[in-house]
């Protein structure tokens, strides 16, 4: 059967990296449902500076191994300049935070490496703005940053940030340029990310990014938006029919 | 063919009645294509008081009478008090615009009428206030409330409004209310709403409320964010490729 | 003494109307601080049904009473296009509130009263947008309209709405308007309302709406953002000190 | 006659260094109102790539320079990490722009240089993340750190951002911590900044950070919101009439 998912780039992984075997278990699980772009974090943006700040450079490094070990891409954030020529070495795709869209030293750095780069949007950055901070990391000539859409800003408090599905056609049409979609941080609800995920893929989306992990409830961060392999599962299953009948049509 | 879409409340229409002949044109073709609930103002809420406001009772007039010729459900904007009882004999469905759902006296006032009413969300209200608002017409047991998101205020400014998707499974999983989507009034603009309309759909929408007429371009109101048939056309085949597939998994 | 505050319009008093006696004495000691502009409130606009409604014909009589009895100009705010007429007999200057900035045809219909009416900003309305609102009430020839800011709805859970003290100098810049403050509504904090009600005067605001009470933490609305007659002293007091400064500059 | 004003921190100069004759000039002025504090941007943070970035590390030299000379102390933002200790020599006080407000390691890295460090507001973080990331630089003991509010974004467009008034009683009251406003940046209006800087003074501001020049229309950054020494005249006035009274009280 033809794959008709392969076009959009699904990743998926806990939040972060709390041990080697824990993230092998995810991993090697998200492998069998056909996931093939592993993220988690080593070097973590948290607002506290008592939460917990990533397993850093031994998070790099067992990223990088389950990755190499399982044949899956792998997806972590790179946080501060000094950091970015031993991640680039071992990380497949390196992911700007909403918090650092707007450093520009970080950006124009990460011009020079070869590796992909998303670059999510800032929480409170306007479509010109954000597009605006890509052409820091592409005026030299790099080709492959692909967007990220992770909610923004607003008053209403039931969810973390509003995901701002037009972002989707309109940094497409306007600015010819790729974009997936967060829906865990966007919502920051376990129970939002299935319909989220569907209306992104609905929309055009070119992919997802997407906080999963084993058993949700035991980790250490972003627990209430990490979904289990079954939730994933059903936005799969979900994408697959919808490309299926968009190809059928 | 078993019609996949007949649970989904598909409404459409221009934005303003302007002629019986301009809104007859525009219903004919969308019932053609299946539509079932035609939409259109009469009383109109301008930001400018030099702005068209609408035919008012002549509008009123038009549209249930090509409501009633062509089999259609109409639905229009309440706008006053001393219009409710007027508006309740002629339109089958009364909408709240998102400029009254804190008029409090006016929900209250539909309360009593038996029409379903369509509560839009205030573009600023988060969801409590929402459907605090909408218990100001459920209070003395109405129970035919429809909410519609139609976008919220926020820094963005290439779109009119953001339209918020997590509204849907929030006020369906929180609130046990059916809401639909009015991705017209949302973008602001004609080329997203294709889109958004989708997106609202995988999303779990229980409907749409859309701006369409033959000739978009020619609208006296809300030109920009209005679409041809061809582009609603577009949509229905969509929903209905989705709907097939969910009841055949 | 000459007294420098007398081209400001300070109004003041209770959230609500609660009775003729508790109204009176509060009213009595705001007289004796030598405030002109008496508010309270008899029709409510209350977010939630079930909360306290205000007395509504009986809350409007008594102010009216005490406005009578102690010679000060009574403020309140008319939420209904039917009790326009009854509510500009008894009441000297009507309010229109936050929630029916956008109420076209209540604006309307005031502006063939010839009472002052205050018009507060829609908390999501841009500077555009109100002045719009005010054109509404001005378009037949009326004048005596008073802009008031009161907030407007921002990210920041802290404060109830976010003061927008910029709107001071750009609505009496652009539009030519007076505008007053109303540091209560704004803050929802009782501890805010003295320093930006010193902040809107050194701003160059036309007065201030602050609601005060005799005994604020036994108010049945908005306890919290009401405050003792000691710190409306010392507002005044502020207020005094400054204008004599800047006259005897 | 005793100087009221000496315990505000009032901050003042050019936007960007552009040669050391320009610089020179207005500083000189500066000191001769009484100014004690020059501030000017060496490293810019540019929303795009293509807008002078500044002149870096000779727009330090220059800046360090003029301070020398006249005596004044010198204040520039600090952008990124590799340039703490360099700037850390050469800058009496460093300062977090709003877009780093959130670059962790960077503020972790201030948190052990002896400088006093200004940190502002994120132009989308609450006061409690604001608070948060002040912790990050004094975590390890640092007590010289000063916030500055200097505008939130909201959907208002014709100011830049909104200048949040309220965060000078909250941050002093909830946080114990002094506040200086920077009505330049938060308006991007000249003909704002008096006007908010007064309002901040009244409302207890422990200073001010303004954009200032002998020659507004002339500056290649931020002229719009640049004021001429006049202005700052006026605002200095006020400020000294205001504490007189409230001395004298």
């Amino acid at each position: 059967m033809k794959d008709n998912t392969k076009d959009l780039m699904i990743i998926a992984g806990p939040c972060t990296v709390e041990s080697y075997d824990r993230l092998y278990a995810t991993a090697y699980k998200l492998k069998e449902m056909g996931i093939k772009y592993l993220r988690s974090g080593a070097y973590k943006m948290r607002s506290r500076h008592n939460s917990f700040q990533g397993l850093k450079d031994e998070g790099v490094e067992i990223l990088s191994r389950v990755g190499k070990e399982l044949g899956l891409r792998t997806v972590s954030e790179i946080t501060r300049l000094d950091k970015i020529e031993y991640m680039a070495k071992r990380v497949d795709i390196l992911v700007v935070g909403t918090r650092s869209m707007n450093n520009y030293p970080l950006l124009e750095a990460l011009g020079i490496i070869h590796n992909p780069v998303i670059l999510k949007r800032g929480f409170a950055a306007s479509y010109t703005e954000w597009h605006a901070s890509s052409e820091y990391i592409t005026k030299s000539g790099k080709t492959n940053v692909i967007l990220c859409e992770r909610g923004i800003r607003t008053f209403e408090p039931q969810t973390r940030y509003t995901l701002d599905m037009s972002a989707i056609p309109v940094m497409q049409q306007n600015y010819n340029m790729p974009i997936i979609i967060d829906p865990s941080h966007a919502s920051g609800k376990r129970e939002l990310v299935a319909p989220l995920s569907k209306a992104a893929i609905a929309c055009g989306a070119n992919g997802l990014m997407i906080e999963c992990d084993l058993d949700p409830d035991s980790c250490v961060c972003d627990a209430k938006q990490t979904i289990a392999p079954e939730v994933l599962q059903d936005i799969l299953s979900f994408i697959k029919r919808v490309k299926e009948a968009e190809n059928g049509k």
